[in-house]
Order: C-alpha cells, then structure tokens, then sequence
C-alpha cells in the first residue's frame, strides 16, 4: 500500500482575498480559534474574513479539546508555513482532522512543510485533496468556469474550484469537513464571506452523514482576482457577481453531494425534497428528520420502499401539518397520497433501488416552503468502521 | 418454534379510574385517537383520564396512517372486546404495534378477545407482556409495593405493576413504545393522570434507542382502589400519594430501563447522567445528543472510552457552557478534566467495558441543572434487523 499522505498546503502567488466559515461545536478546536484569529487580524475583527497566502491542512490529529498547547500548536504550523514561503504568520490558515484530545506533534511539519514547497505545482489539486482525507474513499474535487463576456469583463474566463474532505463528524475519533475553494475570479473579502456564507448554508449544511457535527469544521474560499487582473472587483449585486455566486453554488453542491455520497459505510445517496412546508425552515426541519432517521437510513440500505418509516420521521420533526395532506414518492414512485398507503409495483421499487442515489420527495401540503437534504444509508460497514476499537 | 402470541388482554374486574400518554407525532395511529376519545368521554375532553374496564392490545399492525377506514377498525375492535365483557364502548382502550400504512384485519378480534376472556387470570402478565412484543427479545415487567401504614392506610399494602413493549420506534416497519400499569391503590382519574405525566416525563421519556418516535407510543395506567375498599382516595399532596408517585416512578424508571437495554440490536445500556448544566432543559438536550450520537454508540459497542466522540456530542448539543470546564468520566474513570485528555488505564477501561451497562457522566460546570438520559449501542445487528428488506 502506499504511504498515506497527511499533510496538503495551499499556497497563492500573491496575498489573496480570503473567507471562511467554521463549525459552531463548542469544542471547535485550536486551528479553528487561530484561523479565526488571523482573519480579525488580516480582515475585520470576528467578520470571517481577510488576507492569505496559504493554507495549511493536516490529517491524523484534529488537535481539539487539546487547550492552550493546542493553540500554541496550532500557531506554530502557520509560523512554519510562513517563514518557508516569507509571509506573515496572520496570513497562514490551518485545519486539521483526526484523533480528537491529543496533542499535535509539529514535528512533522519542519520537514514536510518545505517538501511540500518544493513540490508546489498547478497539478497538486489531486494530492491535496488526498492528502486531507481519513475516511474518505475519494478524493473530493470540483470545478467550474463561466465567461465574463456580457458580465463586464470581456474576454475573461473565471473558475471557481475546491476540494473537499469529510462529511460531518464521520470518522472513529476523526472529525471534519474540511473544504478549500480558490478562485481566479476578483471578489474582495467582504463579498467572498458573503458568498461562501450562502454557499455553504445551501450545501454544506444540507449534508448529514450521522447527525454529528465535528469541532474542526471549516470552509476557506480564497480569490486571486488573476483572471482579471488590472480590473475592478465584482461588487455585490452586479451581474459578475451574480454569475460567480451561482459558480460558487454550484462547486459547493457538488462537494457537498460527494462527501454525502462517500459517508462512512454508505452504498447509497439519499436525496430528501421537502416541499409544501409553513417556512423553508420548517421544510429542512422535516427533512433533516427524514435523513437522519436511522431507520430511514436502514431501510434505503435494505432497498425497502419503506414509506411509514418516512412519515414517522416528518411526524416527529415538530414540523406542522396535517397527516392527511402528506404526499410521498421514493423514486418517483407514489407510495403515500394524503397520508394514506398507494399500491406500488414492489418489483419495480426493487429495480429503482438499484440506483447509487435514492430520491425522496414530500410535500408536506401545508404551504409555500421547501429545502433539500443530502444523506446516506446506514450499514454494517458503518458500525464496523466506528465500532472497532481505537487500538 | 411457539407460536406467535398477537393479543393482549387487560380487564379490570370494576371500572377502573384511567389515565394515558400518547405519542407527539403528528402521524399518531388511529389506536391513539380512539383511546383519547374514549377517555374525553369517561371522563373529561382532552384532559387524558376518565374510566377503562379493558385494555386490548395488538401486535402485528400498527394501523397507523391508515385513514378514516383505521379508524373504524380501532372503533370495532373495542367494541368486540365491550360486548364480551359487557361494558360500554367508551370504557374499552386499545393500543396496536406493527406495520405502518395497513389496514387492520379485525377478524381475528372476534376470534381472540372471547379466548382470551375465557383465559383471564390473574397470573397472565407474562404472556401479556409477551403478546405484545414485536421486535423485544424479553417479555418486559415490574412491580413495587408500598405499606399504607403512617400514611393514613394502616394495614393496607398497595402495589403497582406494569409490562411494556418496545422502545422508541425501533422495529422494522414496526412501532411503538406500550405501557399498560395498574395499580390497587385508590387514586382518582385526575391526579393518575398527574402522576402518569410525571413520571413517564422521567422515565419513557428519558429513553432514546434510535432517536425515532413512534406513531403508536402510550402509556396506561388503571386503578382499581381494591387495595383499600371503601376509604377515600389518595389525595394529591398527600404522604399517600407521595408514595404512589414513588412506587410509579420506580416502575416507569425499570420499564423504561428495561426497554433500553433491550433496545433492538443493543449489547449494551448506556447511561448518560449530565450535572453542571445552566438549567435541567439543557441538561437533558447535552444528554440526549451523547446517548443519539452514532459515534458514541458505535463507540460503546467497539468498548472503546472514546470521550472525543462525547465532546463532539456535548458541543453541537446546543447546551451553553465552556468548553474548558467540563469534566466526562466513562464507568467511573476520569478521561476529561476541565476540557482536556487525562491518561487513563486503557485495560482497566477495556475491563470496565464488560458491564451490561455503561455509564457516561458528565459535568458541564456551568450551573445546577441535571438530566439521566438511557440508551443503547449501535450495533451489526441493528443494521440486519432494520435493513432486511420486509419481504
């Protein structure tokens, strides 16, 4: 087997314009306090964004619950990064993910820090993507490109990219979505926090693997604003914007979707649709219920069109409707009309199962709202891989 | 192998003073609604008390989701149980556990409730409780006695007892957590209902197998007053009825303890005991999400004193406290203190790790609020049971 690779470094040519989102666990670790420190240094105090010239991930050790030597840690990597590549230590991000209440040795980084300089290179994105998985089992990439013709930029072409690792808090005693998203396209700090603060409620916080959020969660996105250099920024509610918050979206749904579909043991994609809600509140309300359901989550894994299961897990979100209303169908098929049980072609069921993504849509009847929830099935792959001890 | 028992049969010798809880679920079973109509009529409307002579319980289908036509199905199936016994309809309850979505056969009704009269005996509790049993491996029973002497009863000995199924809902396509307790001391409608909520709130409510809510979940309790006949009932705030509380949280409590240890699956019970939170709400929310958490109890089963994984758990509870205060001990072993690692005996823990039941304690130490919260592993087995396709 290959040596595992646990160390990816993200490095822009010049300072970059950076944002990021973290996880809200009261137990967020050390790189996710010194990551937000140096924004508020870079940036604007607490905003969520600033300046960077790197990033700096490891994988094996999530370094939290591991107190003030944690943070010393922690800021000693960004110090190692930025002495190799001459910038000040505010503008080194850090991530880590792992084993959660031991101390991260920094040995590690002295020698690989410089190696990973030297091998610094436009086609590194795969290897950094492996390099930050644990239990991941592939690496998490995406990109898209759109023109800047019509949007004020003639003769432009921007991409926004990422990679991503993880899904939730997934690993035995690892933790962590970590995701890194650059883009050549020019959005200042304020814009680019903005951005990825709508992303990622639409995407990363759509995802659920096991209900468990991790104490290392981190999303950085960082812009060049080389491929359109000289020219001005995209300002809030231009078109440019526009066009590049919709790139962005896109990118995010994606990551989000691979992370759902590598979750931990998973054979299957769940895809819950929620609509005829109160409020699109009450919508991810009721859907989060459904795909966090153990038994929902068992049920796709035993390919069982199992639609009380379903109706059980709406029925206990605190979403309100009425039971009557309520319309399912699991992979486009109908198997609840107004709360009510609609024969269905078992054998047919049975063939759709075989589908890696396993859709299912609700409306609740009750009103306007909708939201959409990505998931997995729950599996003995699952327990073994948690279940095993540490040793 | 024996055949499968289906129906259960309770009947009070007089009209007994009854109360209930029920399911939140917004999808509750057709059985639910009947026994609350019954009880608006026997005794006051909504208020969850009023008069039963019999209890009939069915297992198999749960006749949840099953429209207006489950509605009659329940309706008749109190009705065949009033006409052999001779009692009006409106003093008949029932409870049904199974599959979702079906209507319910009442054929076998007329059949069953004449047999199982002409069985009526006072040593039928354990083939009651076992009637009931869907996916529960052990019939599920309790009883406390408590002496009236010094409480203005001298002389008279009241006992309460009850049998439950299930837990949560926690049966593939099956459902449903069911209590039926009865007691011989004397106490109203009222103020049965009174101690009911209590102590359910402390004890049903307290459990968490999968995290799933049933649509079918009640619990009865009957009095017949036949331990003290012809005195006056307990009154509420009285030593007697202190007593009884008592006797009836003891019973609740070992059901309810009962029903987590026998959680589909389980190898283990798991105890979360939370002290130190700001209130006993928040108390209970960090409790709940450690004993829900997959990791913890995926952990639980691979023995491994994982308390990462209780962190991470605490952290998105949303319970308010700092993180550098908490203290978490596993069966008695300190592993965190004020936020950090303490080197524990991973031998001892692993010896430890044996016991039936494993304790989590944790102390937020951010006030006075606590809450003990049951559950149970996450085990291959719980994969096999609920992800076998129904067939």
């Amino acid at each position: 087997e290959k040596e595992r690779l646990d160390m990816a470094l993200v490095v822009a040519e010049e300072p970059a314009q950076a944002a990021a989102v973290f996880t809200k666990n009261t137990f967020c670790a050390a790189p996710v306090r010194v990551s937000r420190a140096h924004l508020s240094k870079t940036g604007a105090p607490g905003e969520g964004w600033g300046i960077a010239r790197a990033i700096v991930i490891n994988s094996g050790n999530a370094n939290a619950c591991t107190g003030e030597p944690g943070l010393a840690n922690a800021e000693s990597s960004a110090k190692t990064v930025a002495e190799a590549i001459g910038c000040p230590e505010d503008e080194v991000l850090v991530a880590s993910t792992g084993l959660i209440g031991v101390q991260l040795d920094t040995g590690p980084f002295s020698e690989g820090v410089p190696k990973a300089i030297s091998e610094l290179s436009p086609e590194g994105g795969e290897l950094a993507a492996r390099a930050m998985m644990t239990s991941d089992n592939h690496p998490k990439q995406c990109a898209v490109s759109f023109s800047g013709d019509g949007i004020g930029y003639p003769g432009c072409t921007f991409t926004v990219g990422g990679m991503v690792k993880g899904a939730g808090m997934i690993m035995p005693n690892m933790a962590t979505m970590i995701a890194v998203i650059t883009t050549d396209a020019p959005v200042m700090g304020p814009d680019l926090h903005y951005a990825l603060t709508r992303a990622a409620n639409e995407s990363f916080n759509r995802i659920s693997v096991d209900s468990d959020t991790s104490t290392n969660d981190t999303a950085f996105l960082l812009s060049s604003g080389k491929a359109a250099q000289g020219m001005p920024s995209f300002t809030a509610d231009s078109p440019a914007f526009e066009m590049f918050e919709h790139a962005l979206a896109s990118v995010c749904e994606n990551l989000a979707r691979q992370i759902a579909m590598d979750g931990e043991g998973s054979t299957r994609l769940i895809t819950v649709n929620v609509r005829g809600a109160k409020t699109d509140e009450q919508a991810q309300v009721a859907a989060r219920a459904v795909a966090n359901s153990p038994l929902v989550k068992t049920a796709v894994f035993g390919h069982d069109a199992n639609w009380g299961r379903i109706a059980a897990a709406l029925g206990k979100s605190g979403a309100q409707f009425d039971a009557g209303e309520v319309d399912i169908d699991i992979m486009g098929i109908p198997v609840c009309k107004k709360g009510l049980t609609v024969p269905f072609d078992e054998d047919e069921a049975l063939a759709r199962f075989e589908s890696r993504e396993i859709v299912i849509d609700v409306d609740l009847g009750a009103g306007e709202g909708s939201c959409t929830i990505w998931g997995c099935d729950l599996t003995y792959e699952y327990v073994r891989i948690n279940g095993e001890y540490r040793s």
